[in-house]
């Protein structure tokens, strides 16, 4: 067998239709220089997702890696669980200088739903902690996406085929989609109107990604956010996408002048090397969780994994590098550079519907109505042409890494629109 | 501040009664040789605890460093959305080899919880792909743990103050905590009776470790099988913490006799190294997912980081190692000498009321009706005596690395006796 029968044959792949799997060039990576990546044949591909949105500066970083390389003649990792390690402390004070986030303290996983799961819990344990009845629900937003697990896709606005699963969430109340002209405004009417059964406020700060990269204007948050502050309902801003500069500033909160009570971090947070994810809570959160010892205030939540010492340590190296490097400067113009280009280049096609892009989260939205593979196929043609791409529905995703240089974004383009050629 | 108030300061510890940490002896790790943690005082403490049972070779295991080290030369990850990684690939074919599922199929995620998820929605929408109807909730069991994300937390049986989850939490059919006699019997009558509702039944296959290492009769669980292999109700064998070893053989599912149709794995997988698990499907379960491309058959559900690559690197070395060292005949060996122990040295405690060990996982149940802190106090006690322990209410574990040795058992042995003159 081959690498690819191989694979089928053994891997169950998440999103993705295995009967297919074969017949949708996948790429199967061996290893990686920068910003391609490498497969089994000797081919190269320049990573334009990735690595699903979790790789920033590249792969095989040599600072990461020796970061890294430290950490193993350390420890690879020690239990969180009423203990602690000294490079995780390390990484959780230096993540609580750069959030925005009001004392921060962070609790770790390794999943991104999981992040969004303990965010969740916690904003509901809260107001069990306070003695406030009836905050039992949550405000969250049309297409947002928050995870697959049960608890982060209540919050989530289903789609993909999760309506299946209905059973098994937990009602929310729903604002409307990021499409919506004027969704923050409602969402801030809707925390007004429900405050008192509201434990929180769940929310993709600028851009629901998964949705297909719907971009919602910065200025429309701070409505939502005064709305929370003013009721008391907690706001917990999911950053897993939008973290650690993909939308041009470290956190999209700063964008939307957002100061959230809880926050969820993972994708971007170790460079995109290693599974971690955290929930970041503010002072007035987290002491509302302190009490006598083995009291029901406690958060009896926890990961084997979570605070990782061999991810901490390179999640810890990447924030250092990522302060010291231009790469949010370089986000900016690199996004400039492919608006510009998308608009040249793209725009023209006739079955392109929507072009939509915030840093480096891109978005290319195809008329599928004769053609629901259109999407799908224009992907596979850039693949063949050496640049990764990855379809979601009717969206060709744009998501480089984060140091990607002018060449390589023209070179997107250009592949893009010669794929678009072939497919549409 | 020193590290400790350092830690206070910017950690959120899970399980943790973050007003009372510093006052609980927690260990600050900065490093580790083979089996012994070493603090940022350079205090050295047998780990008992496997750094919260993950860890299985010790820490510092060269031939797992190795293994990192060159996939790190390699690449550290790519997606598994659509695409494929050479490493990955090897684990999961390694995998196949040696679980007790039909033909595998593996799909990765980093958090157990997260694993448990994943087989829950597996099990769900396998009804759905069949076509059959009215199939739509589990059996699971009373004490149950499964992880805290809101679908793992449904299935488990509750406990440590996690009631206050229960408007989030879906319901389920509840069989017997194992500390009731016939549980397992009792539970397959459910099973015949209740089938035509039943998506699954999900069970810890042996050991109910956060219970606190209650045991069932491996000759319990065929009937459970049977009754499911006869009404086609899924059997999910939770083995995220059972599994790699830890009760005497690879998997708990084998001294069960049971053949589960989906298995979790987590802790154990990568050595204690790096976060990874995995739901491993049977060929049943992966082929009803099989259909057209982008239809509503295909399992909508992937985590960022599942199947990391590097983790996915020490995961192999680690299979290969645990088969080719004879870790199984010592966690045999050192199981009896521990048990010979306990019943010696410690039974004759007064406030000792049960003593409870599988393998590698051992508990011994206090009295702490008249002092609801007397095990977390006799772990303080051994951790002060160097050897890191950890309660869970009135339970003290006993959880060493696989690798643990006949001196370093007797060690822990003379500790907890000792520890437990100065509490009990």
């Amino acid at each position: 067998m081959n690498w690819l029968e191989r694979d089928a044959a053994s891997v169950w792949h998440g999103f993705t239709q295995m009967d297919c799997y074969g017949a949708n060039s996948p790429v199967i990576v061996e290893r990686a220089e920068g910003r391609e990546l490498i497969d089994v044949e000797g081919r190269r591909y320049l990573d334009a997702i990735s690595s699903l949105w979790v790789t920033t500066l590249g792969h095989r970083v040599p600072e990461l890696d020796q970061a890294l390389r430290e950490q193993l003649d350390r420890v690879a990792h020690s239990t969180m669980l009423g203990n602690g390690n000294r490079i995780v402390i390390e990484f959780a004070e230096a993540l609580a200088r750069v959030v925005p986030v009001d004392r921060a303290h962070t609790l770790f996983a390794s999943d991104g739903a999981a992040a969004v799961e303990q965010a969740l819990k916690i904003a509901f344990q809260y107001w069990t902690n306070k003695g406030e009845q009836g905050r039992t629900t949550y405000l969250a937003f049309g297409d947002g996406y928050h995870g697959d697990t049960i608890g982060s896709l209540s919050l989530g606005g289903g789609g993909f085929g999760t309506q299946i699963f209905d059973p098994l969430r937990f009602p929310v109340l729903r604002a409307p989609a990021f499409t919506e002209p004027g969704a923050l405004h409602t969402a801030a009417q809707m925390v007004r109107e429900h405050h008192r059964k509201l434990a929180a406020v769940v929310v993709e700060p600028l851009v629901q990604g998964a949705a297909g990269m719907s971009i919602a204007p910065a200025g429309d948050f701070a409505e939502l956010g005064k709305a929370c502050h003013e009721t008391g309902v907690l706001l917990i801003c999911d950053e897993v996408a939008t973290g650690f500069g993909r939308t041009g500033t470290l956190f999209a909160s700063e964008q939307c002048g957002l100061r959230p009570d809880l926050m969820c971090l993972g994708k971007g947070i170790t460079g995109g090397y290693l599974p971690m994810s955290a929930t970041v809570a503010s002072q007035r959160v987290f002491a509302a969780f302190l009490g006598p010892d083995l009291s029901e205030k406690t958060l009896y939540h926890g990961h084997s994994y979570g605070g990782n010492a061999l991810a901490a340590a390179v999640a810890l190296k990447h924030l250092q590098l990522i302060a010291s490097l231009p790469v949010l400067d370089n986000v900016r113009e690199r996004s400039a550079q492919l608006r510009a280009g998308l608009e040249t280049r793209i725009r023209p096609f006739k079955r392109v519907k929507h072009i939509r892009l915030q840093g480096l989260m891109g978005a290319v939205e195809l008329d599928t109505s004769d053609d629901p593979k259109l999407a799908r196929r224009t992907c596979t043609a850039m693949v063949k042409r050496g640049v990764l791409s990855r379809s979601m529905g009717p969206v060709i995703t744009i998501v480089p890494p984060l140091t990607i240089t002018a060449a390589e974004i023209e070179r997107i383009v250009e592949t893009l629109a010669a794929a678009l050629e072939e497919t549409a």
